[in-house]
């Protein structure tokens, strides 16, 4: 789609991976769908942050600024603009709008009417305030348990067997909860990914078991930054999902000391993370 | 997972389809996975909401209050309660919770000096709620175009010839708008599903081409109530998704005015609102 963007803001990149197929453990380079935060401001101001793969950030800004009221029709939109600053790159992921007629006038009562929603986590100008962000509330996990390759590779079948609406209506994520020795302690269901994972690692909350050292968490779908920021607060060493980590989950659970599986299968998966809790690869 | 919710919190919801498939055209019913939207209060005041499928709410409040930092531990963590009114059924969706220790002290502080998010457009305190607010800002679509089945058929093919991102990473949710014609008129890759929708519709802001009349928009995976609320917004007749849709994206289609196809495939689709914009169905 045409929207002018700088040749930085790349839609992947090369991560290393430790590939376990039945034909052995292979250590390649392979492609990740890069993640980051956007910060979307109102005349310099503040207003949101999305996560979101890089490039067509303007046409990002006006599509979310439109679908949530702030704009009403194009002829609102003044200009959007990509922050620059040389001496901070990382300012590609903060894009400045300024708004015209009715919707110019609308957006300080509505800045002031706005209820209280929370921040997301993943607010900051880049994946990588974002993770030093987190680093200093939360420590890096230590190697505290090891899994066996087999383990990993029964994951995504015993995930299965927990989503139970999924098997009716084809339209749930789910994450459960097991411990090293393959015992259930949690899962959960959801229209949201992220609410899966909150409501597992809620229930070991309730019930005082954080952190959760010597568990790992199976995810249906992708991996975000969210997810692993999520398994990262609740002590958790593993995570494995069946489909495609984002870049900047990669990164969090490189910082967080967690070891991150993806495209698990019958018949193997990748490890993008701290391999060394997967014995014989 | 234990969590002793009211009955009334099912998670899944008879939805009435036109099954398109190569035997013919049943009209049956069928199950679709609850989305609703949950209000998270911290003493009895307003925090966040969240769309999510209903159960396990006390858990989920719990896991994404310590995920967004609110609470530290368990001991943190008070009362967590449903809100109760005889007269409003829908408090269901309200969860209210009271901390204790250090996150009781740390509350105040925080809700003060959170920075500055939108709203999304989900807040509410039910579905019900949620589509009335939309009604009076949006008028309902009207039947402008009709497509044909094998046009509908082809929508997925058309989708995947624009994921080019997909094809090398397997992580990225694609959306592509359509003419009934045939042509591209946007597409866009993005982790986030709503990003790409996004990025496409504020593509055609910027080219001053609302209410997009006359156009179906394409989304890979599932459909969620916000998808929807994007369409209608733009004025989008058709949604069309590889995936299964939730109560709430059916129920805003509805609302909407929207053809809602869920399950495209090579063979047939489903029909979740309003058919008569396929003809032969």
């Amino acid at each position: 789609m045409s929207d002018e963007e700088p040749s930085r803001l790349a839609q992947t990149r090369d991560v290393a991976v430790v590939r376990v197929t039945l034909d052995g453990v292979m250590r390649e380079m392979d492609v990740a769908a890069v993640e980051e935060p956007l910060e979307v401001r109102l005349h310099d101001r503040p207003f949101a942050v999305i996560m979101r793969t890089p490039g067509a950030d303007r046409t990002l800004a006006a599509g979310f600024l439109l679908a949530e009221g702030v704009i009403e029709q194009a002829q609102e939109l003044g200009a959007v603009e990509h922050c620059r600053h040389p001496d901070h790159p990382e300012v590609h992921n903060v894009v400045n709008v300024f708004l015209l007629g009715g919707a110019r006038d609308r957006v300080e009562a509505r800045l002031a009417e706005r209820r209280n929603v929370t921040a997301s986590a993943s607010c900051g100008m880049c994946g990588r305030l974002t993770i030093e962000s987190l680093e200093t509330r939360v420590a890096a996990l230590r190697l505290a348990t090891r899994v066996d390759r087999a383990f990993v590779q029964g994951l995504p079948d015993r995930l299965r067997t927990q989503q139970q609406v999924f098997e009716r209506t084809g339209g749930l994520h789910a994450a459960a909860l097991f411990s090293v020795q393959g015992d259930l302690a949690a899962s959960a269901e959801d229209v949201g990914r992220h609410n899966a994972v909150d409501k597992v690692i809620g229930a070991m909350l309730f019930e005082d078991r954080l952190p959760l050292i010597g568990h790992v968490l199976v995810v249906s779908g992708r991996t975000s930054f969210e997810i692993v920021q999520k398994a990262w607060i609740a002590g958790i060493e593993l995570v494995c999902a069946v489909s495609a980590p984002s870049s900047l989950a990669i990164e969090v659970a490189e910082a967080a000391g967690i070891t991150l599986v993806g495209f698990a299968r019958e018949h193997g998966f990748n490890i993008y993370s701290h391999p060394d809790r997967v014995e014989e690869v």
